[in-house]
């Protein structure tokens, strides 16, 4: 069975050097007391917590799955008991709004939390994360409404699964059906299906307030006619007691490739009590208050498991024996060497490697952007932070989980046959990955989000922000010698990120397949600019280290698989920048049916 | 649940067009009465076979698995009835020589056969798949063995289990520990443990003839040290009759990512009663006559999973309807088009598709290649052959068994969500797809094997045949102006495949570890460049086909097809160029408990 580590000193790293948190919080008056040693003590416990409470429940929930027993989940042995200590020890409210219960700590925070979780069981990990279902009715709910569901969302007492997905229609909401019937006391009666409901019914906490996207009998066809509601397991009377139960069921659970810990539900509306969340016709627009959240987390899952994946991969590698180095014996008391000493062993980890670690520190810069986003006093700061959020979501959500399958991939790999073996855990973190690239949005939604909605539609502007930061780095360290393998390198990638946007741009112009033709391998490409970035940065904050204090193992490391990263890894943009460009008709010119000739 | 269908026509196009195989064969005398009739026939029963009676298995014996019971192996339902029917109707004799019972056939039609039967149901078509075992017999044992095993072996009655692998041991075969006791009777004692043994035990077939590998207690340490031996589950009588149990039992079946139909067994060798086979210490020449054609199998895996894969890939895209074009609706009638309209799409679909296709016309070039390697009058070309076998067997199986994980893995993601559901069994493929990169040496074994032990031993001499038989390929092709797009790269690559080859051949004199470093990028490249060579093989007979009967979708669609692979996929190539001469620096300068800094 696997292990795992929290990553504190990664985090440490990050949060004091690369990202000097407690400086850029400075005008946050709320984050003022936020010190590097209440942020230690936090983050030691919750890592506590996940390697000691989490981590064994991981693999036999794995293998045991969810229950489902005439219409109620029950989930894996151990996941109940785990869940209230989770939630008696606050950690659902770190981050959030102390107007509700919240304590007000920065995102950050929570982020590393989250990763921390995902990481040591994924499927439980899911469970707790509700911020995007928190953020849907905060931003849009009346007062009512959010006094009544808030604090129990938010302390952990109640879940909060979003319901979107029909049948017929997972990308595109716009074909929606579930109908919502407006009554006389301006409730409504929600009927209809969805599925793929994540943790839409599970006897983790004592209600469930399912965010329903639903179709007034007036609302215009198409996208434009949708709206949120709020659809309690339990009604909840106005004392804040449960009342009787709603017509909203789990028709079944899914069987699935892996995240069997966590249920994925059908669920059926029924004349199902719902209660209008914002406007009526604006559901799209509430709803888009959670996605960026929830894209988010889907792009932590990536590295939580790349990184657990990658620690085991290490252990075994000191540990299996087998062959000698191809320059000779490296350990003479045995009849071979451990397997690290070989050098495609070596590629398998360090590709790992730079893929958790390079992930790790861009959700620290994501979250970092979500606190001065909600926080910032400064107006500008608040919208560049939204602007750089709307670009980054997609690449961290899509090239994250895109490298989380290689990665994972590459961990099983290691492990050679005893990969394969289900025991040994490498393949489940292969399994539980794999959904990252869909849920939430596919990779192929996540690139065409990326380069058609975000950065063509704003004609530029929102790559733009992010360029000129990057720039301004590349200019503040281009005469330290040290950093130049880093900085020349990405300020060329910057200025050609730029120009490759335009040919796209140009080239949609005349034909808007050449974006969907493009996409993907744009946002490959933007991911591994990202990387580059955020690997820069880790450089320069471990060399500015080792100037000052001397040389340590953990800064050289760092500078190493910056250095790895960029020789190794980086290449793979020239690929993507000339598959980019190369045009739609290799796509577009075989006859639909054709592809049946088989 | 998945359907199949066996891909009949385009086996036509590469026996009847691509390779001329009945040119091919006009010299070997075994196979003068084969044609195109007699093939279609043979190859048209194999594939209703495959597509009535195994297809149906693959699903439910994937979710029922297999089941062990004090030593016994039981396989999932159907399993049985379908072996049965399978060897009553000779399909496990179609190539096999007809000394020992076999029909004589070659190896092409075989190849064929195999393929269709690991599409239809992986798992039972790998525990059909014994000409590995038989090889290493009718090369290798005494006519007194061969007599008494080969015929029930060849004929199905009788299952051969490959016993290597050792809890210690995987890759590195030096370490067995297995025992030989020899015994005054000739025959020899064996003790140890074998584990991830393929088919150890079943309840297809009335017995197990095992091939394990050995030590005698004389023998020297490592590699040449160890012998080969036939280690009966039911010791046989001189008149064939079945005798007495040996001590040969299947300790447990492991607990798999997938291919969970296929029994992987621990054996248990408790004194038992084994055979040489051919000489003591040279088990493991005697093993390497089963591994071109067990690693050739993998490879076939790999096409057989990207195949069915795309397949239903495809059939979901036309189907299955979300958004519209991002040019305008392109079907009024529904509220969407179906996903086939979107360049992303099709963008998987078409990798699919060059993968399944490429690899399928690699891999009867190769069988192509055994048939004359052990039928050809002409020494010359059986030695050309033996040659180009050692060459393109760890390409096929490591370059087929990579494309493979990443085709099945587009399978699924073209079905979003649905792809993460079991009963849709995509997620089928991506799990059985799996052990290809690993079982019969990893992807990271065939890379050293192709650069280190085939290339630069032969001091290029191996690449050297292969790229002379390209050149002339591209020279009596360049005039054909249709032709050109892929004739001018191939030529240019053609030559800078040698270069690297140099390149890094030069660098490995001063570090050895530059091979590995280099291995598995190398590997990747020359996989791209065959597959690139046999996408203009099949160019050019479409075109030929087109040119002299008319425009046929089925032609027309090869050469978009190979048009797609050369402008979408072949760019890889520079990308394994660049890093593959990257040096191994930058992998091997991190001390390895610095792995551990997390």
């Amino acid at each position: 069975m696997p292990s795992y580590k929290a990553p504190l000193n990664d985090y440490k790293f990050l949060f004091d050097k690369v990202f000097s948190v407690y400086n850029n919080y400075r005008d946050i008056s709320n984050f003022n007391d936020l010190s590097p040693e209440l942020t230690d003590t936090i983050l030691s416990q919750a890592g506590k917590f996940a390697e000691q409470e989490l981590q064994p429940l991981n693999y036999p929930g794995h293998e045991e799955g969810c229950h489902w027993n005439n219409g109620e989940v029950i989930t894996p042995r151990g996941y109940k008991a785990a869940y209230e200590k989770y939630i008696a020890s606050g950690w659902t409210q770190i981050s959030e709004k102390p107007t509700y219960g919240g304590q007000g700590l920065p995102r950050i925070i929570n982020a590393a939390i989250s990763e921390m979780n995902l990481s040591a069981c994924t499927a439980f990990g899911i469970y707790v994360t509700r911020d995007g279902s928190i953020a849907a009715i905060e931003n849009n709910a009346s007062d009512a409404l959010k006094e009544k569901y808030l604090p129990k969302l938010i302390d952990g007492t109640w879940g909060g699964p979003m319901c979107m997905t029909e049948p017929h229609c997972g990308s595109d909401l716009g074909l929606i059906r579930t109908k919502a019937i407006p009554q006389s006391d301006n409730t409504y009666q929600i009927s209809g299906t969805k599925m793929f409901i994540t943790g839409g019914d599970s006897d983790l906490g004592e209600n469930n307030i399912n965010l329903v996207l639903a179709r007034h009998p007036d609302s215009p066809q198409g996208i434009k006619g949708i709206s949120l509601f709020i659809v309690p397991k339990f009604l909840v009377n106005d004392d804040g007691s449960l009342g009787k139960r709603n017509e909203v069921r789990c028709g079944s659970i899914e069987h699935k490739m892996g995240l069997n810990g966590s249920a994925t539900c059908v669920m059926n509306f029924d004349n199902a009590t719902g209660y209008l969340v914002g406007e009526i016709n604006k559901g799209m627009r509430a709803m888009f208050s959670m996605v960026n959240k929830s894209r988010f987390t889907i792009g932590q899952q990536g590295t939580a498991l790349a990184e657990v994946a990658y620690q085991n991969a290490v252990i075994y590698a000191l540990e299996r024996r087998q062959m000698r180095a191809l320059t000779g014996p490296q350990d003479s008391d045995h009849s071979a060497d451990p397997i690290i000493v070989h050098p495609d062993v070596r590629r398998m980890l360090l590709t790992q490697r730079a893929f958790a670690e390079g992930s790790r520190a861009l959700n620290t810069y994501i979250a970092l952007l979500f606190d001065k986003q909600e926080c910032s006093p400064s107006e500008q700061v608040r919208q560049a932070s939204t602007a750089l959020l709307d670009l980054l979501t997609p690449i961290c959500k899509g090239f994250n989980s895109e490298l989380c399958t290689e990665s994972v991939n590459l961990g099983l790999q290691t492990f050679g046959g005893h990969g394969f073996i289900r025991e040994n855990g490498m393949e489940q973190f292969v399994r539980d990955a794999r959904a990252a690239q869909i849920y939430e949005g596919t990779t192929g939604i996540q690139g065409v989000d990326l380069l058609g909605r975000k950065i063509l539609a704003s004609k530029g502007q929102l790559l733009k922000v992010f360029n000129k930061e990057i720039q301004q780095f590349c200019e503040a360290n281009n005469n330290t010698g040290a950093l130049k393998p880093f900085i020349t390198p990405l300020a060329q990638l910057n200025q050609e990120w730029l120009d490759l946007t335009l040919t796209i741009g140009s080239a949609a112009i005349s034909n808007p397949n050449e974006v969907g033709a493009a996409s993907v391998d744009y946002l490959m490409y933007s991911g591994y600019v990202t990387f580059a970035y955020c690997w820069a940065m880790m450089a320069k904050s471990a060399h500015e280290e080792i100037m000052a204090n001397g040389s340590s193992p953990f800064y050289e490391s760092k500078i190493r698989t910056a250095r790895f990263y960029y020789q190794r890894i980086l290449p793979r943009v020239s690929l993507h920048a000339e598959l980019m460009v190369s045009g739609c008709d290799n796509l577009m010119d075989t006859e639909a049916n054709d592809f049946l000739l088989f």
